[in-house]
């Protein structure tokens, strides 16, 4: 096995294996199972992950704060006393943020109550009703099916309750204040893709982050959906003029291709860095462009807001059949397909940190590159160690017009290739930063 | 027989009968023809269409207005004294704007005056010669090559006399006196596809327009073709600047599919409008870029006019073998098709009068739609009766720089779901018109 | 034959037959090959071109000019002192700018001197090594494996020596001081594709240029490849800016399609004129991009000098498994190929020329151009005489915003046919040209 070969299933390993960890624990919009979830992170990754709680009934933009949400336990035994369908089992059995109940009932008043997909027998689907109090369960359509006539038991032992939404947060800091954001999303009971395979990849980004030097300074968070992410930016509006861009990530654990969202302003730097990532690859991809419709960019690309966030996945959550159901669970989350979902955000990051605009210290006519030890002595054969055309391409076009982004797209070369030819003629002074 | 159905079929047959009634009318550039085809549409249309007469001789810009062309009779005699070439039979016989004649002459003289087209031998070609004053008979190919040697009589009892050329023209007052006109030429004899579909399809918009309140005033004009268009502008020159957008109808009722000429401007809104139509209807389309040769919108189109004027037809001229021949009879004339035209020209102006930029009233994160009813209280199953991803594309993309076809082009949703989220986010104070 | 494939059929031969001169000739990037060429060319097409002598030592931008290089013998001996390799057979078999040699030496050492295509192995390959003081000899694989153990005499009778770098250079005036340059590199041996092809072709466009009247002048410059273009550039510095465009001729006599590489402003009229007659020749063609790799177009297109020069070529240098081999000889380049090149260069330059903005002289409605002569007098069929749709484009687009080539490109109406309709418009005063 080579190198990369090795730190790819490395890396997977370990991706893979915090997901295991934090698979049981029942999340939702807010409560426990949130905390439970930060607080593993913390532990597990050797993290320094800032828990902060926003008070029941705090208004954040159109939004407030709802009533926390717990829950203990819940079934429903039917007249033998036996449990049918068992919260023990699967935290998806009971919708999420269900009221509470205790009531005795027939089958077809249950029924009422009951989640099932009828096309996809063999799995819960996964239910929430995070801003009306209403209660039910979700099971499969089989045992839907199975379930007689006779009185039933039905006992949620939920609670709405004065607390706190709950949001991890961790900041990197770099040499300057401007900030690439990265979140994901917090509030997905027992699914893997959605979102462990998302939180599991920003949690390992926090470590890979903290060991290198940084251009900028990053900030991870990690929020419930949609409230999270608005309660984020309505608590740190005065800050968001410091973000440079960012990326929200999800369902990025499937054996599907990478799939990446454009930000709204569809050319921002993220955008052209992710699409070149993701072209350079050479396994198949899709770039989408933004639509109001999807994860968290939602809020960051609101137009008030409107930074440049992208959305980075695999297999778009209307495109694989687990969605939302029972059947996104570990087996659905591969090794491979994490690290290499990690490995892509990673180049990408790479390029936002380097890019850069460079001036050529030759711009008329081409340089003596020969005399300098940058172009092949003999003519005919190309030398192994000498990397020429992307040189050509960057002496051409560092202009004070175009940066480096804007070189690798017009050559097609690839980013890290531009960023050697710039390492060659800057030791040789052929090229010049216009930073200092 | 469903709504839609029995609609298409009302409006088809309409359309289909006045074409029936004009059919047989002798129509030219100038003289009685226009004016008995004006009559007929204001009596069978029960509308008030202004007749409007401008002497020979006025100059019209580059051009004059010609002498009045009228015919009585015209016949071809054999030797016998039988009838071999009929006017009665076909107005098509006679050379539109044939000078009159009265003579007797060899078969070779006379067929150096009889058009005929050997690659259609069934067809009597159309053909005139409005400023020159030649005169001439159109056959079939097939009649042409039975003529036997011999004397013939030569017999046209035609006339240019001092006079006018006539033209149509009705206003339909709107909120604003900025106006959209349509425009449809009349000078054609016997043809049922150029133009008749044309000039019914703009006589019963007029009749649809009255009965509604519309933002635009509408301006129907009919006129004879190339010197009527011309004669019309530079009569109403100083109100150009009124004229928001137009179209000129032709060649509407064939099976082929719709056809769209863009204007000059390319981009107009009623460019996009048609494009919409078209791109959202279950049939095929073509959209064409302007060329300077065509129909009227050729003179809409020039360069010291240039209004963002299209054509809208269904197979272009050049692309149908019956075009300007005794093949374009009413059985090249459906109604059905006629139906389909017309109700494409309706969508269009339905997205012109309802284009608008409004301002979402929350631009920071998302609405919560959710408590204003505009979204689903339980996730997995969307509610049938709210149609939320127009919502979302509205309030994201009203930031004050997207009008409504903007967004319903990025979003590629068509433009009347749009309007009814419009409506929906309207009626909860979600957004505002930019315009009182 | 008819006229057209005469005239090919005259100036192929002509194009053909100056390249046989020139083959035998032994070029570098100094020395008195150049010189020879120079004045071959000079005495065969009876045109007058200055040879321009730049001493050794002179700096050139970022470049020397280095010492001249002069040969006179080179072979290598085997034990019976038999020349196994010799320069008279070929003048490939030296590496230009070979050092001197006088030696004796095992095949073994010999073997680390020679250079050889073990793919390509019938033919000899082109090394050259202009800037470090090597030797080495090229001998075509099936020879090198030839070769028997042993000691070698090694002789090459070359000098560097303090001389001058050699360019040929002719300016044709035309009626403004703006140029248009056509240049060729000529420092390579043998070879007859490249370049003696764009050589060729770059001698008879004096001879046709001279002979005509011409709005821009025309400065045809010979140089050796990179260090002349250098050269030429860094002496001219202070005319530069009267330049308006110019062509990089090279590999044009092989039987490939044309390709044309675009300057690096990507939308130069040179480059729109090479486009458009591509597109309209009746042979497959490629336009690429501008990259900075490549001919003297690298040059011209560095970014202090940035001027619209394509580089126009048949078969791209990458693309043909003859380049730089001796498998480049008189039977890779055709008469017919080259008179293609050529034609469609003076296509191009015939648009440079003729490109204008002109101006209608009557922008509301069309002109009446039947009674100008312009167009036909009966409906229906077209008069060969006339060709009614480029003057319908002309006076439509002649707005002030759109000159010949703009309407040509938007037309799709190839060049020439727009300047004849511009032609008839001028005459009957329609059209003004917006200069005087």
């Amino acid at each position: 096995m080579n190198a990369e070969a090795n730190y790819i299933n490395t890396v997977g390993n370990s991706l893979y294996s915090l997901i295991e960890k934090l698979f049981p624990i029942h999340r939702s919009t807010t409560g426990e199972g949130v905390r439970n979830t930060l607080r593993c992170i913390s532990d597990e990754m050797d993290v320094d992950l800032k828990i902060v709680e926003v008070p029941t009934g705090t208004k954040v933009f159109d939004w407030v704060v709802p009533k926390e949400w717990n829950i203990k336990d819940a079934y429903v035994k039917n007249s033998q006393g036996k449990k049918v369908i068992d919260y023990a089992d699967s935290n998806l059995h009971v919708v999420n943020s269900s009221a509470p109940i205790n009531a005795k009932m027939s089958l077809d008043e249950l029924k009422k109550n009951l989640h099932t997909m009828p096309d996809k027998p063999l799995w819960i689907p996964y239910r929430y009703s995070h801003y009306n109090e209403n209660w039910g369960f979700c099971v499969n359509y089989e045992h839907y099916e199975s379930l007689v006539d006779g009185e039933y038991e039905v006992f949620i032992d939920s609670s709405f309750k004065e607390g706190s939404l709950t949001y991890g947060e961790c900041l990197i800091e770099g040499d300057t204040k401007e900030e690439i954001i990265i979140s994901a999303h917090i509030c997905h009971p027992s699914l893997a893709n959605d979102n462990l395979s998302g939180i599991s990849i920003a949690a390992h980004l926090i470590n890979f982050l903290k060991k290198q030097k940084n251009k900028y300074s990053y900030r991870i968070i990690l929020v419930p959906s949609t409230i999270g992410a608005i309660t984020w930016l309505a608590q740190n509006e005065d800050r968001l003029s410091n973000i440079n861009c960012g990326l929200v990530l999800s369902c990025l654990g499937d054996a599907g291709h990478s799939t990446y969202k454009k930000s709204r302003r569809d050319t921002a730097l993220i955008d052209r860095a992710m699409e070149h990532v993701l072209m350079h690859s050479d396994t198949g991809y899709e770039v989408r462009p933004f639509a109001p419709y999807g994860y968290d960019e939602r809020q960051f690309n609101s137009p008030g807001i409107n930074l440049p966030v992208g959305l980075f996945m695999r297999t778009p959550h209307d495109c694989y059949p687990q969605y939302h159901t029972s059947g996104d669970d570990l087996s659905l989350v591969k090794p491979e397909a994490l690290a290499d979902s990690y490995s892509k955000i990673v180049e990408a990051l790479f390029i936002v940190e380097n890019n850069g605009l460079y001036i050529s210290q030759n711009q008329k006519g081409e340089a003596h590159l020969g005399r300098r030890g940058l172009y092949r002595q003999l003519s005919g054969q190309a030398d192994q160690r000498l990397d020429e055309l992307p040189v050509l391409w960057v002496m051409n076009y560092s202009d004070g017009q175009h940066d480096l982004m804007d070189i690798a797209e017009k050559s097609g070369i690839e980013f890290r290739r531009i960023c050697k030819a710039v390492e060659a003629l800057l030791a040789v002074g052929l090229l010049k930063s216009t930073v200092e």
